[in-house]
């Protein structure tokens, strides 16, 4: 990861206070549990948030007594090179520390950081400038997490609570999809220039682009009812041959937290249960289900280039966390500019790209290293950010990434094609 | 489940006050999760024997409104008459309702129960004066369930949090094992007469015993830390097959609970993480180990008959839950006549008797025929009640069953042998 | 083990021959594999019975030279005290030796038998006269796996092989159900005097048995049809606990080897699949579906000592092996005396009582004790033996156990109630 | 897939028969069995093979009568569009039918060949061409896949029997890696022009390669035996995050089939088990082992571009099928030309690239559609054949995948860098 961009005091405070808000609403035993294997609980977010801090940044400084021990191993996720890791399967065990305890945690570190960004000398700010950085970047992802995660324990609960009481309007019935054309080209792909970036969007180098075109927007829900009710699901010939057995092995018949109610879909959501609104942007699908969507389209997902390309010119605007709605919208009315909307916001959006190396990678140095580096295997790019993503930790070249099979992030689709 | 002795609102309070006061130590998280499958959270316990008044207590009373509909399925356990039931090995998901909803809950049924004892027609009394006692002794099986449960909660966390505090001072040293020597003959065995029982004690049948001898007490865990010495967990020899494949599978090396520390043996406990008191009733056995100790020790266990035969002379009477003590305490200095001691308290006994029905048995009618008769099959029978169950809960006929592989309860050994 | 009954090189031979008959009409391929987790292949069977005479009975004889070094593990099935095994679930994995080589291992150790009979002293003969009569009732125990393991080979395939090719007659109607009465009172329970048996059978005890009757036949296929019928798998009421977990994941809807074929119920058998034959003996059932199969019917299973009381004056005849066929038959046309029929043969019935020591047991010395001893836990004993269980190998006091949730043996039901 | 190339009845007689000599020395027991869920018993290659020419060559021919029609099922891979397919991890369940009856099916379907070429019309021969010519290639990739698993079968017995009796002598010690030098630029990707190629390696597209370096040789056993000392399978920083997971889960401290006996590494191979030649190109190694050794040596795997430019220009020559030897050799003593040795035949060569479709891939039309399209994804891409492939069927553009995990195929590491 490289920084240019020193984070003072004050985006620090705002970063964690923004943590703090999002847990607000969330009640100590919601806080506790791991619903599922993949996701942990908003208790132990708050923690690790905050051990990465404590152990990247705090790491040898006087003014900062551990503290406490065991929260090493607790609340480490995957650095080997730190030490010891809690197993992640066993989370939703740590009943202690408990939410107080961990909010007191949080305040006990930022206390330090406080006093560390006071006395350091500046040739130990300079050092430790990067890890400043890279920590909120890091507590902005956690943030999404949180939303992603406490949406499956409350769609684990029969009670099916919400997060949020006040749901927007429903969604204006979307304009009719459109094609926007990119010629060939060798581009640039990849971050440069000012700015956080994490290592895995660097070196900025070429890639040759065949001519392209990139849909004008998100496919919404309804479009992807047509699929479902066209046979989607039952027929082999549309799926990736690892997808159609976790459609079978899972009696995948609708997107993640979908649900039929005497004849008419429902989703659960932030908002809690309710019926699907066929002019939102589709959320919760797999990278199966998008292939499978884009092949029965007869067209295909865009690659990650290709969608760089396109969202190179384009503000970073959208339906982002900063909006504080807790679901993904439509387009905006009027479109600013001819290129694609929905770019940013709404829903992570699919490539047909696998999460690899870019030519000249070099992981960080150090125990950040694993940030990235170790899981380019096996994974999907996704790129745009949704809703519950901070518009100040988006960009364009920012890679997210998930096994094909993932549905609880809020994940979408958009379609593209190649240039006639 | 047969009644003579109709439960009063008195003992209806007393015991559902002891649930509460049970529980009035363990904070919101720890009593929210599920730390393996066998358990069950406190919260779940809480929610189930109120659960199990309102279901089959106040069913068609038309003084009480359902608390909450949702609440029929998430806390029924197994009784498929009654209707579905929330999974059992989802039952850490319950997040909502919260704990104080699960006590509100309580004391909205338990108001209820008072108008229904307060206006109901004698003969509607006498109609379900059967159901009310088995709900009080059904809630304190889960009474100790909870004591069972949030030991294996707390022994999950790292951080080794503790139920109390005051821990009692060390066991004396046990005197030499005696034995005491019972004749041949045919015995009635199961319960009759006054007094409640459950429908598993009945029908009193008679059974041949051969002559036998009981140990004059529990096997210590200083006598079963000889047996881990001479290489105990390593002999095939003195396993039975199904329980070396568990040794094998699960690599045990010693009871549950135990971790070896520079040398020294440790047992998590109510009481916290303490050194092993070789003193102490061994406890946190399963079948197997209590089988192979027998085998080792060149005797063997107890059948539940034999069992029976010497505990129905002597009175109830021991480290039971009215001694305010959260671990098994030695035997007493001072023997009351010549019988052997601790047969009540400090640990459950397991004896070599599977779980069956008698001769004659005859499930009670209605959905409490599912309380006991289906379990009939693959489980061993133990005897004797722990320090963790109520001294009006246990009697010399009580049959408490788990799986040959279960630790987690409060399980020791005593041993018996062939006369000469 | 005892045995006042020394084996001779005749009886020798006509077991060893009756082994290499059996397996005459099964292929190498069919012989070669495993088919599921509980079965063995043929072949392996044919090694194993002759590993038992090598390791247990030439063990030390100089007119022998070990065959193969590694067959001492490949054959060794469960005696840890012989040494290393050979995986269970790999047996199938032992595609050498061959077929071929297996039976010239099976004749290298039959002429080294030859030779130690002819050569040993009187006082060797009597040492070994014990292991050559157990590992011969081994080899019959053998006989009747071989049977029901490849007929799940052949029930693997979709060709659907044939063992056997001429299948009899359809059986006659069965008599309606009668019931045999019998007296309370102790019994002697157990083996003793002339002719072998099984340490497990040892020693001759005394049961109080109370009246009880016994069903005049077995339960016919057709008889379980109606159970079926009238939702037996569907109807939780009916079985055990556990049981009822089976039917659900497992998915049973009927007996192992039944299939539904435009409205008619096939059977697998060694003949091939044929359609289900309502008056044959019922076959292929669980002792979950033989518990929910008798309640529902109102009535119980038998224990394992009422079968032994009912059966011990009965003749040791049947549709046992020496019949020549492959399949269960109905009862005789005309009954020899008053008792119950078909108590031998036909098919295996299950018992309501837990494989459990008798009184008094002691398994044999040395590596034979793992013969039986440890398997005394979480099974059901059968009793009676099966149209595939040679009848010089069978008797009252024979004790055989499966689990209970086992279906591939020949098993079947008798039924049992309380004297009124 | 593309042909421009029409098979002609010599070819077709030719591969057929290449395929019965390889299967000729196995025997048919260790031809019968499935020795783990990814490989597939030589009986199941036999006959599917065959099956593929019986579906999608002589589909509709009268002057052919189907075999049998359960085959239909049996021996269907995964062509949904064909039918319903025989379970993949029961291929081993398929006793019959036999080795010979599979045999036989192989020779009536050649005689139905026969007669279809010598009878089609000219215009029914140039629409059946391209299958004529894919079952070919098709049956090339099962003879390797015959080499690989039956490698495994004799891999999985404890007798570790050999398929092949005259090993070559030692392999001479390999020259010191060098690196050949490459020039940036757009290069053209994938097949075009004359010849059989697989839909997946068109259309012939552009990709922009950055300048690189490409070792002159295989890594050897020798080079990976420096890795394993320097604690290579301890040390988590060399790892992929999911690669350590299996590391860590399989126990793996070597390449598949090594094992270390007093001190000195073996290995299983086609000529049984025999000493690791430090010479010897390694391997059985995943991509997982693959990109971890190359982390280690500071460099990295190539891209399949990158591979496929170095090759571009070479001849296909190397240790292939034709060589008749069954191990990877060295590099040849004497160059041809300059460019990196062993592209061809040895061992297959893990890329960085994942598995992906080019830009503008279409699948072939019909049910051969469903022979690479649907694998794309979560696999990555080998290229160059091994000493197992037929020079007749690699070629510079030819994709092979695998999972990362996967280790049983003749797979090994070439080494690739950036330009300076």
């Amino acid at each position: 990861m490289s920084n240019h961009d020193v984070a003072s005091w004050d985006q620090y405070v705002e970063v964690r206070s923004e943590t703090e808000a999002l847990a607000a609403p969330i009640r100590s035993e919601d806080a506790q549990i791991q619903s599922m294997p993949d996701a942990s609980p908003t208790k132990w977010h708050l923690g690790h948030t905050t051990w990465f801090f404590e152990t990247f940044l705090l790491d040898g400084f006087s003014g900062h007594r551990i503290v406490r021990e065991e929260y090493r191993v607790l609340f480490n996720s995957y650095y080997n090179a730190v030490g010891a890791q809690h197993p992640r399967l066993r989370r939703g065990l740590i009943t202690r520390p408990s939410l107080d305890e961990v909010v007191d945690y949080r305040h006990a570190v930022d206390a330090s950081v406080r006093r560390f960004l006071d006395t350091a000398s500046t040739e130990e700010l300079e050092r430790k400038a990067g890890i400043l950085t890279v920590g909120l970047h890091h507590e902005q992802q956690h943030q999404e997490l949180i939303m992603t995660d406490i949406l499956h324990v409350y769609a684990s609960n029969p009670l099916k609570p919400r997060y949020a009481e006040d749901e927007p309007p429903p969604v204006a019935a979307a304009e009719p999809m459109r094609w926007h054309a990119y010629p060939e080209g060798i581009y640039w792909i990849g971050h440069e220039g000012e700015g956080f970036a994490f290592d895995n969007e660097y070196p900025r180098h070429r890639q040759f682009v065949h001519a392209f075109e990139l849909a004008s927007r998100l496919v919404t829900a309804g479009e992807y009812m047509e699929f479902m009710s066209s046979g989607g699901y039952q027929r082999p010939e549309l799926w990736l041959s690892d997808g159609w057995a976790v459609v079978q092995n899972e009696r995948w018949q609708a997107p993640m937290y979908w649900e039929r109610r005497s004849g008419t879909w429902w989703q659960m959501s932030l908002y809690g249960l309710r019926p699907v609104d066929p002019n939102a942007p589709l959320c919760h699908v797999s990278y199966y289900e998008a292939d499978a969507f884009a092949r029965w389209s007869g067209v295909r997902l865009p690659t990650e280039a290709e969608w760089e390309v396109a969202a190179s010119s384009l503000p970073i605007e959208g339906n982002l966390s900063q909006n504080g709605s807790y679901r993904p919208a439509g387009p905006p009315r009027s479109q600013n500019g001819s290129g694609p909307t929905q770019m940013y916001g709404d829903v992570w959006e699919w490539t047909q790209s696998a999460y690899l190396p870019y030519h000249g990678y070099r992981p960080a140095v150090g125990a950040l290293g694993e940030y990235n580096g170790k899981f380019m295997c096996n994974q999907m790019v996704l790129r745009g950010g949704s809703f519950a993503t901070s518009a100040k930790h988006i960009r364009p070249t920012y890679r997210n990434f998930f096994y094909p099979a993932s549905r609880w992030q809020f994940l979408g689709i958009r379609l593209a094609r190649d240039a006639e």
